[in-house]
């Protein structure tokens, strides 16, 4: 058995595959657009089509290759390798994924949650490196998790476990779109916060630089960066928020390490100086002192690789 | 290596231990109060004196036993079997459990946290019998809570995992004596309850039977039952507050079964309809469906019953 698996991060936008070898090394890459105007076949033809350019720029055959680990929107069913109803990919509802790949392949194919397999591959090479009770937080269009105990990806009973978007900050707070009120992520997504910008720059019209149209936290940090008042509090809101809400986590998991990821978690320490101070605020003592909140080390490539390190078994 | 063991429950009030078999029978019982009054030579005293009680009433002799487990009210560090803090032990404070009990019986000695035991003694043989992912609340003068992920106890990075009782349900609500603001156990513990209930009775003046003076969950559950409209009213709010916790627990852990324990989960469905009934209007789809709200089943000796199984290793 060769010691290369093929991890796949199957997204909204692009579907991306990589070659990895036992070490970590993405030896071959490949993507491309994921179809999403196309059926679930077209969704299947563009992964399979990225695993074969994978293993071709790795030099190496797909006979060589061990197994293949794909991560996708959930939710969906882990054990059985299907998709459930992701909000990003309407496509691909129903659709039996592990099977349709493994017959499209002629490889043993799995399938797991996208921020899980970030959370196991951040856990594998980056920030959770030796860490055996590690949570990695998505921080992106909505706020996602994955978590490790005991140096195990950890599921639950059903595959929704560190469900962190979805725990309750506020039980007065807005309605989620899942029927939960208050959730962590109606506060500290980046959708979240661009929300919150826009009615602040129409109520409360601040001076500022930024303007509503268009709005993105990206826009929001080099704001931040130029001095911009309006933008630095819309960060320490943010940091509060995500605070709160990792106090909770790390109440439920006792995790030791917290790096957080995605698009939002690059504004570095405009979000993470208020999330830190929040928690180390309201933490538990006997905890918080041993408790870190890091920013992800892979970037793009926690998904790919976490994907591979789950092919590998 | 004989198959019995001793679990101790150290309780604030009472001492208890049971000599236990293999198949989670209790063969003897010994009890007596906890004496706070002396120093910690005197609780340890008590605890050597009913563990040779509970092995003589076994008809067995120590000598014949394999280990001991003793449950304990936290903070304390599992690892080391050392006592940080418990409130309600104050003597207790920074005292080496395991070691000393050692010496003093010449047995190993396993020390954990009560509401630990609790949910591995309600995992073995009572309301998690053969769940892999459960999670056991105990409501009494605090939340606490013991956790099962694929079918082991859970202790996190350095054993703090499942403090339900210190999750926040409201960001902005009143500061709790852990630090945190709007804990869990600030609206669901018996404590809470009685609190809130003499509140209303001072501030509202409501039609009922009861009085603030000396008021107790366990006068409450009888007006209930007795259709006084207040103290329903009161069970109904706090089962609320206990569900919106659940659905944090749940989203965190995706457990299967919560089990329900101590003092206020004796109101029966006064409290689990409405808990019940908050968590399926804000759990998760595809989560929610499959997962039970149950009464514990096992009573005072879940945490016997579980110390004498983390004994057995």
């Amino acid at each position: 058995m060769s010691g290369l698996t093929i991890g796949v991060d199957l997204g909204g936008t692009n579907t991306l595959a990589g070659l990895v070898d036992e070490a970590g090394e993405v030896l071959g890459r490949s993507g491309c657009p994921t179809r999403l105007d196309l059926d679930s076949e077209g969704v299947i033809r563009g992964i399979v089509a990225c695993v074969r350019g994978a293993a071709r720029e790795g030099g190496t055959d797909l006979l060589e290759v061990a197994s293949v680990g794909v991560g996708s929107p959930g939710p969906l069913d882990a054990f059985e390798g299907v998709i459930i109803s992701p909000e990003n990919l309407p496509c691909m509802r129903g659709v039996r994924l592990k099977d349709r790949l493994e017959d499209a392949l002629g490889l043993p194919v799995v399938v797991d949650n996208d921020a899980n397999l970030a959370a196991y591959g951040e856990q594998w090479l980056g920030a959770g490196r030796g860490v055996d009770h590690f949570l990695c937080v998505t921080l992106g269009t909505g706020v996602g998790g994955g978590w490790i105990a005991n140096g195990r990806l950890m599921h639950g009973f059903n595959g929704n476990a560190a469900e962190v978007g979805h725990t309750t900050i506020d039980l007065n707070g807005p309605r989620c779109a899942c029927g939960n009120y208050g959730c962590l992520e109606m506060y500290a997504s980046a959708t979240a916060m661009v929300r919150r910008a826009r009615q602040r720059l129409a109520q409360d019209r601040p001076k500022t630089t930024l303007r509503a149209e268009g709005l993105t936290t990206r826009a929001m940090f080099e704001a931040a960066e130029a001095d911009d008042v309006f933008a630095r509090a819309m960060f320490e809101e943010t940091g509060f928020f995500l605070g709160v809400g990792l106090v909770n986590m790390v109440s439920a998991l006792n995790v030791e390490v917290v790096a957080l990821c995605g698009g939002l978690a690059r504004a570095g320490e405009w979000l993470f100086e208020p999330a830190r101070r929040t928690f180390q605020e309201r933490g538990a003592v006997g905890v918080k002192e041993y408790v870190r909140i890091v920013p992800g080390a892979l970037g793009d490539d926690a998904g790919i690789l976490g994907a591979a390190r789950l092919a590998r078994g």
